[in-house]
């Protein structure tokens, strides 16, 4: 990016990010550092910022409309995971939960069972709730030395027991799997034979390791692809969740008959025209991302061994999340205790559902010193 | 605001509103004028560019929390209006239609009677069909010398008729009428007698005339006051629907027991950031937004005595859209034979309710030039 390629993650100061208006740097007490919610420490992608700069100028401040960002994120795809989009299959909406509801609505009603891969992202819960559908919780295998996988046979029993939908969240939040294309496949199958739609959450498919390309679960070429529905946004990788836009992308066989009228109601011009900036112009930066993730995934790993050591922790495939298992230091919510004495903001697992139990995330998109000081405030209250 | 106060509504050319990605203008052809939706053809007000420079900046893009914005508001609101609201009342919602449609929630139950001053705003109609509430509409008053009024007879059988809320438009989107003391103090006399909630949308209100004060609903001394709900927004008088924020300020007495947990959700950071600088730093620049539609009200009237005779209109008082009565050209639908012969994108009078066959609504935020030359090519294609 630049001659010096300082990394996107060392580029702004505590002090800077300070001054940020985001929930990230305001839902606590300015003494606590905030590794919770997942938005990143890193100054724009040049291309957005020159977009959005455009945009302000302009005053490109009116009601949003998709414009060429369907187009945007079609070369995106072809481009990054070989996946070929129909031009005219994405469709603008607001942001990924509201995808995955529009989705949601449209291939099952009310009071159907729908399965989600527990601990998972917790407005999955919330979304099912407030559709009433049942949630049916289906737990990820868990060891402490091979950490998280899917469990199939688990997952067939969760299918064959009258389910829907399954929500797949691909790559992993917060566990960071990143299903291959085998596994895919076993999932796809399995959907085949109990009749299940599948929807996946793939907001986090940037940000996979660079050892790793991401596969689609739609570009599989399977009946249950072409059946599905897939939620992408340049949110997360790109760090633009406070814009409002996102893609919901209904394979060639999907039934969309149900869909809202009006489904971009909501979204924001100014996350359409960042979205758009980074899927045609933001891989250079997105790669500098990716490096730095790998550098802060190692660092963890190094820091927990030193001052944390009954703490354990993969470094996870995809994104920037770091789910930790704490269940050695005998607390159900280590986060809330880490909150109040040490003043580091951790998501509690509990939130991701009773799997969680004992296990924090920590959100490794920052600077290296920040992530040091919190493993340190960690430690000491720990130790203590 | 400079030296030489040129309008913000002569500030961009032409050629740079085409380079813009807002719906209004991208949903035409290149040729065609937009003069439909309510967007406003003006750079953003300083202290809002400024604001938004500095989040672009820093990278300041992630999850939205309401921050300062109420208590700005708040300030706004005691100076502009002489309305006292408590620092806690107002809550971050995404848009106004999403504070309607949580206030909605909040008093009435599906299946209920809800009472609207038609011709109105079309997503009233939308927002109440989704949520399965019975669409009462209660027409104006309308004479075509003395324009549009409210019919309190009319609205005291509708209320009796079994009717739950009364979703008022104040001021009144498309005919501009200011609601004065007098008669929002008759409207709650009414909902009193009848047990009618009051849900005051007055995203219009920083546009008043210059003459006259905007009086909010939940600002007068009677109980249905205190019990109301109201809606309001910078997005309308500073142009920043596309960025995603408003506020719902429920009354001392209203009964919000059934808003949603999460009545942000949707709301954009960028909204929120610009929202706050125009209340607290916009109003120099409203200012000159409100002369500057004195004079395009005033120039519209010339030039449809002028070039369209037959056509009625009356300068309205509140907000820069004109609702033209071109009933005497004997169309149901002028929008459409406008927007096809003449290349003039106006909002068709049908869209409000049934009232408004043979209307159209004409924006006027928008430059001099541009508003001749769309009355010109009118003119051309109903003398031809
Ligand atoms: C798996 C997953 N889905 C969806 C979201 C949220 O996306 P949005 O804000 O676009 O709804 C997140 C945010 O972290 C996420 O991790
Ligand atoms: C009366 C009225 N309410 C609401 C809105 C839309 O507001 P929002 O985009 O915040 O939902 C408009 C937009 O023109 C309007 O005229």
């Amino acid at each position: 990016m630049t001659e010096t390629t300082v990394s996107p993650f060392e580029e702004l100061s505590l002090e800077s990010l300070r001054r940020r208006r985001s929930v990230k740097w305001r839902m606590y007490d300015p003494d606590v550092l905030p590794l919770w919610v997942a938005e990143m420490d890193t100054p724009l992608a040049p291309p957005i910022q020159s977009a959005l700069n455009d945009a302000v100028a302009l005053g490109d401040t009116g009601y949003a409309i998709e414009g060429d960002l369907p187009a945007a994120f079609v070369g995106f795809a072809a481009r990054r995971y070989g996946w070929t989009v129909d031009g005219e299959a994405p469709r603008l909406v607001a942001d990924v939960m509201t995808g995955v509801r529009i989705a949601l609505g449209a291939c099952t009603d009310v009071g159907d069972r729908v399965v989600i891969s527990t601990p998972v992202y917790p407005p999955f819960f919330e979304a099912l709730h407030a559709l009433d559908r049942v949630i049916v919780s289906s737990p990820l295998a868990y060891d402490v030395e091979a950490g998280h996988s899917l469990d199939l046979d688990r997952l067939e029993r969760d299918f064959a027991d009258g389910a829907s939908a399954y929500l797949l969240c691909h790559p992993h939040n917060p566990t960071g799997i990143v299903f291959d294309r085998a596994g895919l496949a076993a999932i796809a199958d399995l959907a085949e034979r109990y009749g299940v739609t599948v929807i996946a959450d793939e907001i986090h498919a940037p940000l996979t390791d660079p050892a790793i390309r991401h596969v689609p679960f739609a570009s599989l070429d399977h009946p249950v692809a072409a059946a599905s529905f897939t939620c992408v946004a340049a949110s997360k990788a790109w760090n633009l969740p406070g814009l409002k836009a996102a893609l919901l992308v209904p394979g060639s066989l999907a039934d969309t008959s149900a869909f809202p009228e009006e489904l971009w109601a909501g979204a924001g011009l100014f996350g359409v025209i960042a979205a758009e900036a980074a899927f045609r112009e933001g891989e250079e930066w997105l790669d500098l991302i990716r490096a730095g993730i790998v550098e802060r995934k190692r660092l963890l790993s190094e820091l927990l061994a030193d001052r944390l050591p009954d703490a354990r922790y993969r470094e996870p495939a995809g994104t920037y999340l770091a789910w930790i298992d704490m269940r050695a230091y005998g607390m159900d919510d280590p986060a809330t205790f880490l909150a109040e004495r040490g003043r580091v903001a951790l998501y509690s697992g509990t939130k991701f559902g009773s799997e969680g139990a004992g296990f924090v995330r920590l959100n490794l998109a920052t600077s290296k010193s920040i992530i040091i000081e919190a493993v340190d405030r960690m430690a000491a209250v720990l130790k203590s």
